[in-house]
């Protein structure tokens, strides 16, 4: 297997280490930490374009998560190395979502695919538009 | 809003107290700790019907999830009560799907609807059918 | 094994379930999960006294935890119940201090002890003296 | 500020970004979460030496922690970018302890110390002498 052409761009590979703190009685990434991981790719993917969440928040732009998905397909295990593709498949008028497939270091094996929704709220919890400056910034 | 009848029956009612550790820096339950809460519900099922995840697996049976998917509709605070109402909605030929509802103590706010899909394996990982002990166990 | 008698009072025993979430590859409780259950049963605590630590921090205090320390002495595995005996152990001028151990649920395994300090603070952060009614509630 | 020089030798200096995931209500590093945090840190000494802890396991070692500790001094972030030095501060005949210390990137603040001490245990649990190997590794 590999990874196919149609995952959308622009996309970043985020490389993590499984931790014995991750894994459950089973020797495998807990379901939960899928989603811990997904957020640690999308930070990742600012951070490459010199951009930060708490820079973001500055900014007046929060993303809550309105809707998480998660599809296991193979197990990971206590101290694999992963690398989480991750873009932008979706630019709502108010919302973003983000896809994610979760490959092993060598890109052979597909052992998951996500997706997460966000609403783009200010401050006060407001739902406002998507700003211009996000989508220059994944451009 | 007041739960609806057309859950899967028959259900259960678990109750948690969100704890500081759970939530995030918007102070609020972070979006995976919501799998975890999941997780106890189901054994809180298992429970009810005198029945541990444990002694589950002793008879040979495992349930690794396949797909989870969850719907944030109102964030959920520190030390807030909430109460998750659990279901089985489907039961395949080799796997069953969860449903969830998690509301406040006076089932009057509905903060977020959730699912998640097991397979059924054996111990070696092989795909067995659904046990019909497990199909008595929540009829 | 029993309880020994000189534990600091009042002392509550908070009963917990371990959940799968909560384990590691080696099957067990993992090392840091202890100190979220301990948070769970300092907020037993105050809850056995009809207090929350949501209206703590209302009345304008807040504890962060300035040491932990955990020993570990016998595993704790999946779907275990535990108890956790707790009680404050220290009230110092402007901190207080916790101890915690944990029991199978017939109270004859020990199978960890531990502690944590507190900083009391005020919302802006000020190093405040314990307030009275905080004793008050504990004696 | 800065690393005082009396640190057990070899030393390794982890970097580690906060995710969102890791903070509380109180817009902090939780905890717990510098447990996970020095495990992490382990596993980075294992890697820089070319090992892995699931290499060690193959070995027939296992280190459980007997006990941990952790002095929390300053608070620490979400999106931070923190360092965690790390060395084997002790050598017994059948644990090894390690201490922490973790610092902000410009290493000028010292955020916390800790330390964890490990038994060293063969794939039956039973305890066994420190591996020559292992001292080879980090000498």
């Amino acid at each position: 297997m590999t990874p196919k052409s149609d995952f959308p761009q622009p996309e970043f590979w985020y490389p993590h280490f499984v931790s014995y703190g991750e894994t459950d009685t089973m020797g495998v990434l807990y379901y939960a930490e899928y989603l811990h991981v997904f957020e640690r790719a999308r930070s990742f993917c600012c951070r490459e374009r010199d951009m930060s969440y708490a820079e973001m928040e500055r900014r007046g732009l929060i993303l809550p998560v309105r809707e998480a998905q998660c599809r296991y397909r193979a197990p990971i295990r206590f101290d694999d190395a992963i690398l989480v593709r991750t873009g932008i498949a979706e630019w709502a008028r108010a919302s973003i979502t983000f896809h994610y497939e979760i490959w092993d270091r060598e890109k052979t094996v597909l052992h998951a695919t996500g997706m997460t929704q966000h609403a783009c709220v200010d401050g006060s919890g407001k739902l406002i538009r998507v700003p211009g400056w996000l989508r220059e910034l994944f451009s």
